[in-house]
Formats: C-alpha cells, structure tokens, sequence
C-alpha cells in the first residue's frame, strides 16, 4: 500500500475532502470586530440565558455544530464522527454538547491548535473510507478561560501588553466525501516544542517557535514555498507572536511578509482594548469557520495555509516551574 | 470508495494493523496485584525520582512509550505519530512526553477510555495509509488524579465502598503496518451516554451504560454475539459497573457471565484495599499493554473484545450541578 505522506509530517488526501457547511457563533465583544459581518451569530452577552459561563460555552459549542449541520444540507443521522475539543479542563463543554447530539465522538485536546487537529483527523476519517461525513468543532469563552488559567473576573486583574484576549465562540465545519471546493489537500502534523518561554502571559513568543517548526515542515514536505498560497494564516499567535514568527521564517529563508497574517491579530480592532490581540481555540475555529471558508467560496482565497497554533501547559504545570510546551497543526486549504 | 464501516458505529479495518511492542510500568501498588508478572517496570514509589507527582506521572508516560518502541524493534525515526491522552487538566502528561519525544503528536481526551480512543484514531491512520508505525499511550497517577479530582491526600478522606482506586501507571502500544498477531480489527466509537448519575465516588455506575451502549452497537454492527470472543474485558467499570453491565446485556439478549471480566476488577487483588476496584486511563491501558497482549501472543486468548470506559465529568462541571457524561470506545483485538 502507498503511503499517503509527503515527507516526514505531512499527510497528503488522496481524495480531498470538502468543506461542505460551516457555523461560526460569537460573543458580544467580537460582534464588533473585523469579521462581524461573517458570523452566522453574535450573541448579546457572554451567558447566553444559561447559569454559568461553562455552560453557557456548552451551550455555544452544541448549536455550532447544529447550524454547521444544517447549512450542510446533510441529515444529521449521516453525520458519522464529531471530532471536538475546548480549552476547560478534561473538555466538558465538547463532552456535554456530544451528549446532547449523539454523534459518536472522538475527543481531542491541543489548546488553540485544535480546530486543524481535528480537521486533520476528520479528513483522515473520510479520505480513508471511514466515514463520508464528519463534524469538526471547537469552542473558548472568555471568562471560562480567564477564571480557569488567569483570575477571577471580579478581581479587575491588570492586563500585561503582550496578553491576549480569549475569543468568546465556537466554530464548526462539516467535513464531507463530495467534492466541492474548498477541500483539504494537506495536513502538516506538529510536534511539541518548547524554546523556555515560561511567562503565561505572552503566549505568542511561547507559541511562535511551533508554528515556524511546522510552517518550514510544511514547505519542506511539500515543495511548495509562499508563493503557492494567497494567504497564510496562523491561529492566535497575536501581534507578537506574528511578529517573532515571520522573522524567524525569513531566517530560515521563507520570506512570507506579503501573506502572513493571524487570526489573532485580525479577529478584533486595535481600538478594542485587547492588547496583543484575540487568542483560545474559537479564535482560528470562528475565523476559519465564517471569514476564510466564506471568502474561499467566493474566490477571493483559492490556496490557504492554515496553521493553529496551541500552548499545552496547566496553571499546574506552571505553578510547578514548567515552561510552555507548544504544538502548531497546519492544513493547506484549496480551491481545486 | 468502499465505504470500511459496519453499522452505524463500527469501522472496520481493511488491513487489521498489528499491534508489534508494547510496554506498561506500574507503581509499587499495582506491582502487588494480580498481573505483577506481566509488566514491563514496576516502580519502588509514586515519585520516581521527581519533584512533583505530575512531573513523575509524564516520565512514566514518556519511559512507557520509549520502551514500546524499543520492544517493537522499529527504529523511533520510524513511528510517524503519537497519540496520546492523560486524566491530568490540559493533558500535561502526554503534552510534556511529547515534548521529549518530539514525534508529531495527536493529542486526544477521553478520560478513561483514552487507550481504545487512541487505538481506534492510531489503527485509522495506519490503515488509512498514513502511516506505517504509530505509538498509542495513556496514563494515570493516583496521587496526581486524586488532588486534582478529589482531595489532597494528606487530609486522609475517607473513601466510599463503590469508589474505585486510579492506577498509578502507563500503557503504550505500536501499531504496525507489519503483519503480526495480535491484530485490531475493528473500533466501535462510543457516544456521550449519561442517564443523570451525579455521585463521583460512583464511576461504575455512571459509566455502565456507557459500555452497554457500546457493547450492544459493537454485536449489532458485526453481527457478532459473546460467542465470537475468548475474552469480553472492559476497562474500568470496577465491579459495582461490571455487575450492572452484566445485568443490563441480559436484559438486551447478549448473555456474557462466562465472558465478561474488567481490567478494575482483575488489577488488584480485593485484599489490596481498592473498594470497588481500579480506575484511570492507566487501568486499561497497562491491562491491555501486559496481560492481555502477552496473553494473546501466547495463544491464550485469540479473540478479545477490549472495551475502555471513561466519565467526562471536571470538578467544575460536578459543582455546577452536572450530570456525569460518560463514553466507551471498543477495539477487536484478534489472532488471525
């Protein structure tokens, strides 16, 4: 049997499959920022009639997947797989929305890369005969994970510049063996990198050395550079991160100045307060999931490089002297 | 495209990936129970060496995974992926191994059915054609779980008669392209199940159905009943879960009282003090890294129906008032 690989970390779709339907839902505070206009629903508060945040984030994550299901156009029973994870300990608003869907599902944790983790995952599940259809999902909600790995929200912490600011949503993609554009053509696996970066509040330097580690496999898998893609778009790497990433490509001979650019850092206005930009798994999943997907089908993006980058500690972790662990996926998303 | 699926919840693999190494280290604890002769290292304490539980509960992960490879006699260069989960928030375990390791990494959650989440995902990717070697791992602490979920230990809590006892341990196995018995040869994804049981010193209970679901849909999808198996072993059920998942397939047909054991009821002897039983991913995982692989590289048992549990519940979610949603994932593991 050959096998479906390019180089070393690459897994290359023999049939790729599409993107049939996708579902963005946002919070308050990104209904107000760039893509407001590709959101398929921008709540009015943070609690969305619910009595906890958690469950509130739940709640967000389960409709997502329900809108992506519908605009899919494929019945709900066809739906094989749900590929999903969240940033709250062991997952419970992925567990408790696959409760109330029934999906059989797989649960997956890789922080903020885990919107190209599971698409990567649910592309192997089709593309390899296992299901012709498959839901990918993830979900943040700013005040769960604030009070989860920062402060209480009461407290009024003071926030540092380099900080981001947790996106408040869930995004869901449906993952199909039809063949309509756009597709998923690649997926570059990361591994887990850790230059020492410890400081909980500056995530884009930790997370940066991932996603060059993966964005130079990429290219090398491939043979393809820049030039093949019209955008190349990291996860949440923020104002900062972005920039720690593109210099460190250029050293290593991959100039993607005129392509590069950060859910992160476009998810929200520089006026709105958020310091180093947008951040946690909804970030890339809202992104990819109404501006990307949506502008693909337009035209405007043929060739995507999506790379989702996550930070894999605990306040645990922290607390007992760990520095970051961090992990970059990246899928090439295309026009065919 | 053939679509590799039987029902409505089972894939079937068209090659059956082999499983070629495997490896289990076990605390001191677990090295007076009942399959003390089948692991792999058994330590002399829980800290091994480290300065915190948790940092001792990655290396035991990390050392688990190290010497599957180097029982499987394929070169580390050569395992293409890791897929690998923990009980721990975040998954700090599996991320920090990963991290040493520095293979591409799945991370996934699952709680305690991570071992046959994993197995499922990794022998996709291997019959898929994506890879030709995958390393699947999960692991527990008890002192680390206990903190986290439960109480600090230094305060002595006294313990419930259905309470079950993590496992102090990891599992890893490598699947393999190779062509070598034992085999898995089919995965039956589970579904979120929770018929509303809130008593977390009660996991046996909460995550019966979940099996039974999994049980019934893996002998509807394959046409199979408990005859077809030498051996019927779920993961963590302890014997409060197994007696009522005895008692729940009765009343659905499936007769498995000849057949039907549990890696927490078999782990410990009840001597041992363990209430209930054992629990935690590293419950079935070391069960089925030890026991059952030796045992069905002997000839003992040819045809063994692996079903792994696992209750999805955080503390914040109990506290919040939820529910326990649990899952069980099956895997056929099969001399052929």
């Amino acid at each position: 049997m050959a096998i479906k690989r390019l180089g070393n970390q690459t897994i290359k779709f023999e049939s790729p499959p599409s993107i049939v339907g996708t579902a963005s839902i946002v919070g308050p505070k990104e209904g107000l920022g760039r893509f407001k206009d590709y959101y398929d629903l921008i709540l009015k508060d943070n609690i969305y009639k619910e009595s906890s945040w958690e469950k509130a984030e739940s709640k967000i994550l389960k409709e997502a997947i329900e809108m992506a299901i519908k605009t899919s156009n494929v019945p709900t029973g066809e739906i094989e797989y749900l590929v999903a994870g969240d940033l709250l300990n062991q997952i419970t608003p992925a567990s408790f929305a696959a409760r109330e869907l029934g999906i059989p599902f797989f649960g997956i944790y890789g922080a903020c890369s885990m919107i190209a983790e599971g698409a990567s995952l649910g592309a192997v599940l089709i593309d390899g005969g296992y299901a012709k259809n498959v839901v990918v999902a993830a979900s943040s909600h700013f005040c769960t994970a604030e009070r989860q790995f920062r402060f209480p929200l009461e407290l009024g912490q003071q926030r540092a510049p380099t900080s981001q600011w947790t996106v408040t949503g869930a995004g869901a993609m449906i993952l199909s063996l039809k063949q309509q554009n756009p597709h998923i053509t690649s997926a570059t696996v990361g591994r887990v990198i850790d230059m020492g970066s410890s400081d909980l509040n500056d995530m884009g330097t930790a997370m940066a050395p991932a996603a060059v580690d993966t964005i130079t496999k990429h290219f090398k898998d491939t043979k393809r550079g820049p030039d093949f893609y019209d955008l190349i778009i990291t996860g949440d790497l923020g104002s900062v991160g972005k920039q720690i990433t593109e210099s460190l490509l250029k050293q290593s001979g991959f100039d993607v100045s005129d392509k590069l650019t950060d859910c992160g850092v476009m998810i929200y206005y520089p006026e709105q307060d958020v310091h180093a930009g947008g951040s946690g798994c909804a970030c890339t999943a809202v992104v990819t999931c109404s501006y990307i997907f949506k502008e693909m089908l337009k035209g405007k993006f043929s060739k995507v490089l999506l790379i989702a980058t996550g930070a894999l500690m605990s306040t645990k972790s922290s607390l007992q002297g760990e520095t970051i662990p961090c992990i970059a996926h990246a899928i090439s998303l295309e026009n065919l």
